[in-house]
C-alpha cells in the first residue's frame, strides 16, 4: 500500500476526481491554498496498492499535466485600455506535484 | 513516531477528537471532502509515539467503527409520496480509512 | 526528497509563507484546526531535497517558533469587571508540529 499526496489545480480536481472513481481508485479532497501551483489548488489523498501506483500516477497525470491554453482577455470596463490584449492568449494551465509515500499499515474500520 | 492520518465521517469527528484528546494524543484536523467516504469527511493528523500506535488504532476503531443505524425518514412535504417508507430503515454510517506512515524526523519548535 | 508536514499557528502562517518562497521552498497550505496547537492553524505540505530538509526545518523554526508575547487586555465591555487584568500580560505564541517524511517517488506533471 502507498499514499498518494497530489496537488493539483482546481481546475483539473473535479474531472480527476471522476476519473480515479471510474478506475476503482479511493481518494479523499483537502482543500489547499497557493504555493505548489499558483493559483487555486487541492490535494488528494490517494490509497493505492503498491501493484497500481503507475496507474494511478498515469490516470493523474493525464488529467492534471500542464498544458497550454488559449484565453480571450475580456475587454477593460475601463481605464487601462492601453494593457488590453484584444486577441487570443495563451496561457500555462494544470499541472500536478505528486508524492508517494510508503505505509507500513492500512486499516478500513 | 509515526503518522496516523485517519479519514472518518463528520458526524464522528467531534467524539474522535474528544476521545483523542482524554487518551493524550495530540492531533489536527483537515477539513476534507468525499471520496473515501461517501458523506462528509474529516481528516485527522495524528502524531504518535510507535509503541501507542495500536491503541490510537483502538481509539479510532471504537469511535468510528461502520456500523448500522435505525433512522426514521421524514415524510415528504409534497409530491414523491409513493417513495416513502413510513417505518425505520437501516443505514451505513461511521467507517474510517486509516494510513500508518513512517516518520523519519519529528520537531516541536 | 522528503515531504515535510507542518502545522503552524494561523498567526505565523503568511509569514512562514512569504519565507518559504524567498527560500525557494515550494510549499502548499491546508486549512486546519485545532489539536496540536490550542487556537487556530495551518497545516504545510514542504516537498524539499534531501540536502535541504535542515534548512527547511530551520525556517520553520525561525518564523514559528513558540514564544512569550505581552498583550494588554482590552476592559470589559461589561460585566466581569472583577476578572478584568489591567496590566500587560504574557501569553505563549507560536510553536510548530513538524514531521519529516520519507518519499519514495516525486513527480511533477
Ligand atoms: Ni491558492
Ligand atoms: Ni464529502
Ligand atoms: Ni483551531
Amino acid at each position: 500500500m502507498k499514499l498518494i499526496i497530489a496537488v493539483v489545480q482546481d481546475q483539473d480536481s473535479h474531472k480527476l476526481m471522476n476519473a480515479l472513481v471510474r478506475e476503482n481508485f479511493r481518494a479523499t479532497k483537502l482543500a489547499s491554498t497557493g504555493g505548489f501551483l499558483r493559483v487555486g489548488n487541492t490535494t488528494f489523498l490517494i490509497g493505492v496498492e503498491d501493484e497500481r501506483v503507475e496507474e494511478a500516477l498515469e490516470v493523474i497525470r493525464k488529467n492534471c499535466e500542464s498544458r497550454e491554453q488559449l484565453i480571450s482577455p475580456l475587454p477593460p470596463l475601463g481605464g487601462h485600455a492601453e494593457s488590453y490584449v484584444p486577441y487570443p492568449v495563451e496561457v500555462q494551465v494544470g499541472g500536478a506535484t505528486v508524492f508517494v509515500l510508503p505505509v507500513e499499515a492500512f486499516h478500513h474500520f
